[in-house]
């Protein structure tokens, strides 16, 4: 499979070579074609790894990561190009965290809106699906924990898709649950900072949620 | 030690329970003095129970819980009254859940704004602490799960009163996870949707949360 990643930083480079790991081609795109960081990272991952701009990597992609800084995905989409990701699953792992006021972020939008239904709505033609968003970078593949799998937590309009999504999450090593509709990223995104604040509490940040069942 | 509980649906009725069991004297408060499931409650569970007023039970407490369904609070703890609670410890085990569309509820209260919030600024001389919250009232004491203990998060503007609380979770058998101030409880009143939708997709509610930690 073609997979585009929007964005370079920490969660772009972690699912890139992820997905690459998997055997997929990878582009990762940038706004500049030439930006260092995705030239740096595609020429360390072989044949299967390139990088381009926003809107090549989305044209490339038959499955979209969106893993750009949350507060700058409506820039980053405009670049991408909403046609270029018509009919695909775009994951969208952001969200929308506003540090202006330093450690913790809080959010920057929230209550009646969140970011997955921003990008879905900038998205229309897309079947967005909300992913990765509560755990950090270094747990995404591969999660290796006591007492796991962790659960993964997604949500999305469209249940093939969401379908889809599973199965990769499944092969990245996680359990899912799905807690329905996109407008759910209200809960998805306010469980991140209970993540990061977690995270703040105890130092660690090798977590993973898991809803412990009988 | 003496403990009010406001409430006498199945989260009043398990903590006050769990609060017995522990050796505590609880006073399950409701609206009229007459109450049949308090009454009916405290029957049941021994010369340690009793029942009465909102405004008793808080005047009894010296740990006082807030078990209304959270769009009653503000009237509940008007009832209560303010100054029966001053100085002390109140859980607020409360979402400010919605369902006026069904299942599954929605938040009446989001945004910059949450139920914790506002009980902390209807109660400004009581220590209010965030618990119990993102699970059901059937694992809220000694909580069997394999893989467990689970994580109870909570948050509240004063660290000692934290402290107590998270003493007794430790009896109650939780590990406890201290997300931050009062305003946390935008994060945990959402987390308990997801906790809400995870149930409505696997058809369990035998589920409490866990940090999976490396």
């Amino acid at each position: 499979m073609q997979v585009g990643i929007l964005g370079t930083g920490d969660v772009g480079q972690a699912l890139g070579t992820a997905f690459v790991t998997l055997g997929h081609d990878v582009r990762m795109g940038a706004r500049e074609a030439g930006n260092p960081k995705a030239r740096a990272w595609a020429l360390a991952h072989g044949p299967q790894a390139s990088a381009g701009t926003f809107a090549d990597a989305a044209a490339f992609g038959e499955l979209v990561v969106l893993a750009t800084l949350g507060v700058a995905n409506e820039r980053a989409l405009a670049l991408a190009g909403p046609d270029n990701v018509r009919g695909k699953i775009v994951i969208d792992t952001t969200n929308p965290l506003d540090f202006s006021s330093g450690m913790p972020p809080t959010l920057a939008v929230s209550g009646q809106d969140s970011g997955g239904e921003r990008v879905q709505r900038q998205l229309p033609d897309a079947l967005v699906v909300k992913a990765f968003n509560t755990v950090g970078n270094a747990l995404m593949f591969q999660p290796d924990l006591p007492g796991g799998p962790p659960d993964m937590f997604i949500c999305g309009n469209d249940g093939a898709a969401k379908a889809r999504v599973a199965a990769l999450l499944q092969e990245f090593g996680w359990n899912v649950i799905d807690v329905g509709g996109i407008e759910a990223s209200r809960y998805l995104e306010a469980m991140c900072l209970v993540w990061v604040l977690a995270g703040m509490q105890t130092n660690n940040w090798n977590q993973a949620f898991k809803l412990l069942t009988a």
